[in-house]
């Protein structure tokens, strides 16, 4: 069975390290731009009726990995394993992803058909596979359970921006002026392995890349403190 | 990109005609047989824990009809069109549908890893692309609105079952416990086409399919009855 791509997003994700657990945690913004094959404005007439799509996509940088019968769930600290079924791991056979987003405008720009979407946790250039609306009334499932719920809460992190980089980071956001709501989204969740959570004190400097920016920080008394911003 | 099926559904719907507009609508019951490649009973480790699995699954009697920008869209009566992408039509480029659907039991059974699954809106067959656990977390969008939603609300019809009818299908419940449930419940929805939805008196005759039996009906001051049940 065939797949084509519909289109390929455009994400201020460039690693996959500091991509949000789940859509939705993070506020960035990005779009979809349809390939010629599909590249005509008629595909998302009527689209506006609805506040958030089903974007399916392809793991692209995994596709090369294959599976395994179970994976590692970082929920479950990154120790203990869970049927690849029993997952959303990105090891899957076949790599389909399906992440809900909010639905942005759509529009055709220098002849590209493009849609606009909010509450990424793609990685920048992810093959799209298919955009459907989201069904309140079929999507939504009330009395569905999850069990490992309470395991791992993701965390919810004090950010300070230390002066160095408030510098920098006020340039840089005459070019992306999401990109202090970006970094602090992305940082409050700790993008840390989930076993360094535990760690409330802890001088290593990390590096997450959002947009053309490494982003630096370190855990001072549970707070993400960020330290550098650097054009990459 | 190649896709290939991790297993197939067997499902009491065996055509188009019957099938719910969404899952659960309808309490179907199935299950999924992997097929040999995925033959591996520790697949679905840990999916106990989760009570709902969303099913990416081909729409597979539709694959060699190509794709429209826009389609017919029987929510808006079936004379309005939407874009593809703003429809869950089954008629869509790459042809993925997916269902959230309540997750039962996984064992071996003659050597074969299943899982049964219920609320089913998939035809008897369909292949199976992905099995991923439904979280509510991430994919209850409380916020999420649909301008459709007060459109061409689902029909909750009364149906009845013929005194002719009732005897072919006690008969038939020994062998498909379920069958009365299931025939009530897709009844209820009005599986006739969105335009004969206003006709409370429809004297024609229909048939729907399920498990091995035709089931025909009419419509009488809005009531559905039941006239047969006829094995295949």
């Amino acid at each position: 069975m065939p797949i084509t791509p519909i289109g390929f997003i455009t994400s201020p994700f460039k690693q996959k390290f500091a991509i949000p657990r789940q859509p939705n945690l993070a506020k960035a913004k990005g779009h979809i731009t349809l390939t010629e094959q599909f590249n005509d404005i008629r595909v998302f007439k009527g689209l506006e009726g609805f506040s958030h799509v089903w974007v399916l996509f392809q793991f692209h940088k995994n596709s090369d990995k294959g599976w395994k019968p179970t994976v590692k769930a970082p929920r479950l600290g990154g120790n203990e394993t869970l049927g690849v079924f029993a997952s959303r791991s990105t090891h899957r056979p076949n790599g389909i992803g399906m992440s809900v987003l909010k639905r942005g405008g759509y529009y055709k720009h220098n002849g590209l058909v493009q849609l606009e979407v909010e509450g990424l946790d793609l990685l920048d250039g992810t093959p799209i596979l298919d955009i459907k609306p989201y069904l309140p009334y079929a999507d939504i499932c009330e009395s569905a359970t999850d069990k490992l719920d309470d395991y791992a809460p993701i965390p919810n992190r004090q950010v300070v921006i230390s002066e160095q980089a408030r510098a920098s980071l006020t340039k840089a956001s005459m070019t992306h002026s999401d990109l202090e709501t970006l970094i602090v989204s992305v940082l409050q969740q700790d993008p840390r392995p989930a076993y360094k959570h535990k760690l409330d004190d802890d001088p290593k400097e990390y590096r997450v890349m959002l947009y053309a920016y490494d982003i630096y920080f370190y855990v001072q008394q549970g707070t993400l403190v960020v330290t550098q911003l650097k054009a990459v």
